[in-house]
């Protein structure tokens, strides 16, 4: 059983978080899903749901690592203990899955420099100002370099948890998850309607 | 400002609530989303998150009620309390939407008796085997009859609240919507490639 660790902060956009956590709770026999926020408690999400999470300090181990974006992440790059914080646990994960806006926030961690990253297209000038030397790519749903995983936006994050798992197990498995979400899967991570 | 009012119960799909939630709370100046459950307090979803709700007594007024789906509807259609409250809750909301097999739930108060619905493809025999009264359309990515509006399973909600946000403003508001989620919207809700 693997665990997918997702962080959450007031301000997160809903469905960058809880679209991949649909996903993979859909193999439930693999995978485990638990939620974290910098001070643990209730937040509140984009969408007025107050959710519980675990304090991030608690983590001394992750399998896979999930970075949501939204708004909040304007102020969260400019906070140096979460920075910090999400270094460590960065570093610890085998994988790093980032969905929106959420690459900024790794950008500003330092791993992601000389790899290759994409982020949400509306906000694309704000988050590659972040960090100058990573490869920011453009036109793609999604960018995989060694273990970082990072999406375009919002549900750009659903096609990638997709790719993911069709990484991890195969496609088969992958088709399963998105049918049964009824998910009209865009399934090429080169192919992004967005970027234009 | 208008409200819609989310149900939630244990083991209620994430996606189905959060999706449209998500598409809703794009229109911050004319939808505000409030959750509730029928018992209100924190509830567990499907993807293990623990979210708080206010209790649906609480409603005496609604505009646009949401209803998703989940497991826990095949004990919810036989829970004569909740479905009693749900029937109060639906006639006196101006539209109800449904997403996945929360059409069982709302078929089962008898109020889309002689109306057009859908529902999840995979679940088909069984909700459809909640009223015989009901004209389930199988081909469908939603179906809208009067003030019901039905959705096939999980991600349809998503394109059902974005048609639903088509006919109340207009187009080009729903497109700004799906674009800034960078989602695909499957506009056509004759369109539906889980149907087979």
């Amino acid at each position: 059983m693997q665990q997918l660790n997702i962080i959450l902060f007031d301000g997160v956009t809903t469905l960058d978080a809880l679209g991949p956590a649909e996903v993979f709770s859909r193999l439930a026999e693999d995978y485990i899903v638990h939620y974290f926020s910098p001070n643990g408690g209730l937040i509140t999400t984009s969408t007025g749901n107050e959710i519980r999470t675990a304090n991030l300090h608690e983590l001394s181990a992750c399998d896979v690592l999930l970075i949501p974006g939204g708004m909040a992440t304007r102020t969260l790059v400019n906070d140096t203990a979460f920075i910090s914080e999400l270094t460590r646990l960065a570093r610890l994960s085998e994988y790093v899955l980032t969905v929106c806006t959420g690459s900024a926030l790794l950008a500003k961690t330092g791993l992601l420099n000389h790899h290759s990253a994409t982020s949400n297209k509306r906000a694309w000038a704000w988050v590659t100002a972040q960090n100058s030397l990573v490869n920011w790519v453009k036109k793609a749903r999604w960018v995989v370099d060694g273990k970082y995983y990072t999406s375009s936006g919002v549900t750009a994050g659903i096609d990638m948890s997709l790719g993911f798992i069709r990484d991890r197990f195969n496609e088969e498995t992958a088709n399963e998850i998105a049918s049964s979400l009824e998910y009209i899967w865009n399934r090429d991570s080169y192919i992004d309607l967005f970027a234009d």
